[in-house]
Formats: structure tokens, C-alpha cells, sequence
């Protein structure tokens, strides 16, 4: 960009006086008002401190300050079923009719009882597969609106809230305090991408572009003279445990200095990223909260958190606890 | 974030002041300075302004503003041969005493002889899965790293100059202009991401996760006690002709305003681009400069502009002249 001799020293002015509003809103003291004082809350304040001190020896330039969020039981609940799950339900009731060889597919057996043992013992892969097949030859903007249609009318079980305001207060906070810090923010999801990017700009402002999951394969083809792309029955990429490194990289291209998660699917990401040299952060979300929310680890079949747990003692990662760490839970508690 | 009651107006200031700043030094009338006055320049200026407009008919707001630059042969060089075929056969070369089965690979003997005819008729495909049996089992911070040390020095044969000044004076520019606009650049080719990602943020603005390209697959594994991603034969994604389009999508979820190609690698990218609704951009860079660059379009073994060509007649697409449009083609120009 070119500018002319006076601008110059203007612009610079305008930079500096935003930044120093920006930093001035977001003080150590001030930020995170969700989270309780406590060991979480400043070891990520000390951290983001520390990344973004030009002057000190962990120093990271703005253009590597990237952080990875796992999204089920990271941002937002996955209890007492995937939220995607229930959607794919319904897709796959309203599918069922057209597909009598369902009726023998361990998949479509274990969601319809909603058995969540079979559901976990399956794992993500089969069940994927299935809602591929159901919608399978639609076009993308068909599925979008089918999935936007959806989100507007379906309400949580336990709270009879629509599922967009099932997101962790403290997470948005967080989401927040890093990227007025200079990072740059990722879902990194085993669900899959469609899913998640009609809603997750308004609930997290991460754009479409920064939500990376499972991919079922779509096709470019010319229909009635437009060109459109239709979803093929195929998965294209499992973006889960080993997969989500390999959709890091794949899609970003960096290896993340920060990265959030809660389950077991999180364990070879948050392994990569604190891996790497300099300064890094490992957070995994706790659910010892039962009362405002689910508490579940080692034993649950749906965000399962056992091995990961166990890395993140030895590893030195943040494990918050939603009761004692958070202040509240969801933004519409009291 | 929050905001005390004396800073929000203050920074409301200190933006207002940023975008005057930024809009005055890129007024229609002094943007894209290497473009020469001409149709193409005041059809791309006219478009910017149109979609920028916040009280006309086309506006499109900051999160939908899109673009997609094919690379080879739009944002650089592609001639005599792609730059990262150049790069790959010193790569298959010191490869190939371990790889005696490729004396008889057809795309190994076309690379060898540099047999640009056989070249254009393999297509890219065979050509990547060589180049992923030679670079196989490496991590992905050793291919980087080989990727890096060649560039610093390998020369372009005719120009003598290091590869990655043989962009494009004015589509920096065009880049630099649409960024200033309020535009998320992505990269969109049918090479490897690996190759352009280290080169792309200084040449272009534009960082490693805009990227977009084909993907070898890669595999999280522990080796000696670390995490790392080796690299796998296979290649997992050719983002090249109707598979642009589906990188794009996978990738960003959005569907560009404005995309920009030179060849019919670029057909699929420039018609769904194009066929959306409201106000679009479609633009083909036309090689016709045989003294500055090089001529060539409808035969071309490299970066063939055929069907594409006829599109762009078809669909109003604007095609840029080097020759005539550009009043140089590369920054080292006097």
C-alpha cells in the first residue's frame, strides 16, 4: 500500500492508539471475568503474557500465535449425545425409508436406541459414513440450509435451549482474550466441518475458513447447465485422535502454540503442539460439574477422558475444573 | 471485549482514522499502479467499488468478500516448466538410486527428459505420486526444510534470478488492493501447499492456512519417544480442474466473489465462483507477452488456456492482456 509522507505518521498513531485501548481493555486483572482466581486462570494469563512480551525470551510473533480448540466438551456440551448425532438422527429417520439395508447396519441400529455403549465402541467413523449415505447426492447449499433449518427449531433435552447457547461462557471469553492478544484461532473437530460453520462465527467469531473436521467427500458436476458440487456417500477425512495433527497440518500448515480440549480425540493434538520448541500451552477441559452441567471423564462413552488425562499430568497441561474454575458455565445462567 | 466508557469512542476514532487513511491511499485513481488504463483495470476497480459500497445494490459484506488466485502462471512464472517440477526432479533425481523400478515409470522418464509434451499429457496426478514415493517417510519439518534450502538457491534458467521474484508486479498489487478492500486472499493451485506455503506470506500477503493446494498425506506417528507427521506415499487430495472447486469449498465453506485464473486447470474455480448470486469477478491473466514473459495459450503444454478462454468469452470474464493491461510484469523490471 502506498502512502503519502503525512499519513504515514498518522496511521502509525491510529495503530498505537487502538492497540493500547485494546491492551487496556483486556489487563491481566480484567480479562476472563468467567474464570475464578485460581491456577487455570493465571497460567493462561501468565502464558499469553509471556507470548506476547516483545522484550522477553519467549516472545512469539503475531503471525505464529495460533491456537487449536477441540469444539464437542471443549466450547460447547456433548452431553447426553453429540449435538450432531441428534441431527443426524432425524436426517437418518427421514432417510430410513429409502434405505431398507439399514435395518442390519450396527450404525443406524445403535443411534436409533440411542445406545450410547454401541455409539462409543463404534466409534466416529461408521456412524459418519451412514449420514453420508443419507445425504449423499444433495447438493452443499442444500445441506446447509437443511442443517440451519434444523438449528434454529431443535432445543437441548436438559436445558429446552436451542443448542447455540449451549456454549461455555469461559471458553467464548477465552476465545476472545487470544485473539485481541494477536492469535489466531481453530476449531479442530472430529464432527464434521458443515456442521459447525453455520453458527460458529456468531458463537465463537472464528470464520469458516478456521473450523477444521471431518470432510465427506463432495463432487464438482454440471447440473441443468450450473455448475454445483453434490455430496458423495464417502468420508473423505476422520479429523479425530491421529487424525486432527494431520488435519492441522494439512490445513493450517503451522504447528498451533496453544491448543484446548477435553477428551481422548484431543490427545495426539494437544501432544503435537506442546511438543514444539519455545513457550506452548496444554489446556483440557475437566467435567467434575454436575450440577450446572454433566460430570464425566475416564468411564464416559461419549468424551472420554482417560489417557488424556493421564498426559495431562505428566505433561504439565492445564486441567480446568468447571466447578471450581468457572465462575459459571453458560451465559444464560443467573 | 469490553470497552471503559471513554475508550469506545476513542477507538471508534482511531478505526475512522485507519480507514480514511487506507482508503486514500488506495482511491481508484492511484490503485494498481503497474496496471495500465485500460478495460481490465477499471473493470476490477469498478467491481471493488461496487461490492464496497455499503448503501448500493452489490454490496457484500467484509465476511463474504472472497477471492481465489490460481498460482502458476497467475500469481508467477510457469514457464519453461513449473517451478516445483523443477524442484521435484532434483528431488526424484537424488532419489532415483533407491527407486531402480522407476526406469520404467513413465512419469519418471518424462521428468528426467524434462519431455514437456509427455508432461501435459500425464497430467499432475502421476507426477505427485512420484514425487510421494521420494519424498515418503520424511517428516514434515525435513521436507520443509529441503523445500526451503532449494529456493534460497536455485535461479529461474532464463532470468537468472531466484524463483520467488518472478511474481507478478501488478497482481501483488491486485492482492495488496483487494486486501486494503476488505478481501481475504486464498491461494488455490494445483501444486503442493508445502511448496508454496514458505514463500506465499512475503510474496503475497498471504499466510500458510490461505493456502490451498494438493496434499500428500501424511500420518501422526511416536518416534523416539516424539510426535511427529511423516510423510505418506499417497497423495490424498489433487486440487487441480473440477478438484479446485472442492478444495475451496472443503476449505473455506464459502463460495468466493472474485477468482482469478490464467489456464483451464482454473475452469471449474472461475464458473462456480461466477455462478453465484449477486455481483461476481471472474478474470483470466492471458500469457500474450513474448518479450516481458512468455507467449502461449490454446497449445501450451504448460498451463493450456483453451476451454477456459472460450468460457471467459462466454462469461464476460475479464481477460488481462500482459502485453497491453500490465506496464511491467515483474518488480526487477527497470
Amino acid at each position: 500500500m502506498r502512502r503519502g509522507s503525512l499519513s504515514k505518521p498518522l496511521a502509525a498513531l491510529a495503530w498505537a492508539l487502538l492497540f493500547a485501548l485494546q491492551a487496556g481493555a483486556q489487563t491481566p486483572a480484567t480479562a476472563l471475568p468467567s474464570w475464578n482466581d485460581g491456577e487455570a486462570r493465571s497460567h493462561i494469563v501468565e502464558f499469553v503474557r509471556a507470548v506476547t512480551d516483545s522484550k522477553g525470551k519467549d516472545y512469539v510473533a503475531p503471525a505464529d500465535r495460533i491456537a487449536v480448540f477441540d469444539n464437542d466438551g471443549t466450547l460447547w456440551s456433548e452431553q447426553p449425545l453429540y449435538v450432531q448425532f441428534v441431527f443426524m438422527l432425524e436426517q437418518l429417520k427421514a432417510a430410513a425409508p429409502r434405505h431398507p439395508e439399514w435395518k442390519n447396519n450396527a450404525a443406524f441400529k445403535a443411534l436409533a436406541a440411542q445406545d450410547k455403549v454401541a455409539l462409543a465402541k463404534l466409534g466416529q467413523k461408521p456412524v459418519l459414513e451412514l449420514l453420508g449415505e443419507a445425504n449423499s447426492g444433495m447438493t452443499v447449499g442444500e445441506y446447509d440450509r437443511t442443517i440451519r433449518e434444523w438449528l434454529k427449531t431443535a432445543k437441548h433435552p436438559k436445558y429446552q435451549k436451542p443448542y447455540t447457547e449451549l456454549v461455555y461462557k469461559p471458553m467464548q471469553e477465552l476465545l476472545e482474550y487470544l485473539k485481541a492478544n494477536g492469535f489466531r484461532n481453530f476449531i479442530v473437530s472430529g464432527g464434521a466441518v458443515e456442521f459447525m460453520r453455520p453458527w460458529a462465527e456468531a458463537a465463537y467469531g472464528i470464520p469458516p475458513e478456521r473450523v477444521i473436521g471431518s470432510q465427506q467427500d463432495v463432487k464438482f458436476e454440471m447440473k441443468d447447465g450450473k455448475p454445483v458440487l453434490t455430496r458423495q456417500p464417502k468420508f473423505a477425512f476422520v479429523d479425530d485422535g491421529p487424525g486432527k495433527p494431520v488435519g492441522i497440518y494439512r490445513h493450517i500448515g503451522k504447528r498451533p502454540i496453544a491448543a484446548f480440549g477435553n477428551s481422548d480425540g484431543d490427545l495426539q493434538m494437544l501432544q503435537v503442539t506442546t511438543a514444539g520448541e519455545g513457550r506452548r500451552l496444554g489446556l483440557i477441559v475437566h467435567h467434575d460439574d454436575g450440577t450446572r452441567e454433566t460430570e464425566y471423564d475416564r468411564q464416559s462413552h461419549i468424551g472420554k477422558l482417560d489417557k488424556a488425562l493421564d498426559a495431562a499430568m505428566a505433561n504439565h497441561w492445564i486441567v480446568v475444573s468447571m466447578k471450581s474454575d468457572w465462575k459459571r458455565v453458560f451465559a444464560f445462567e443467573k
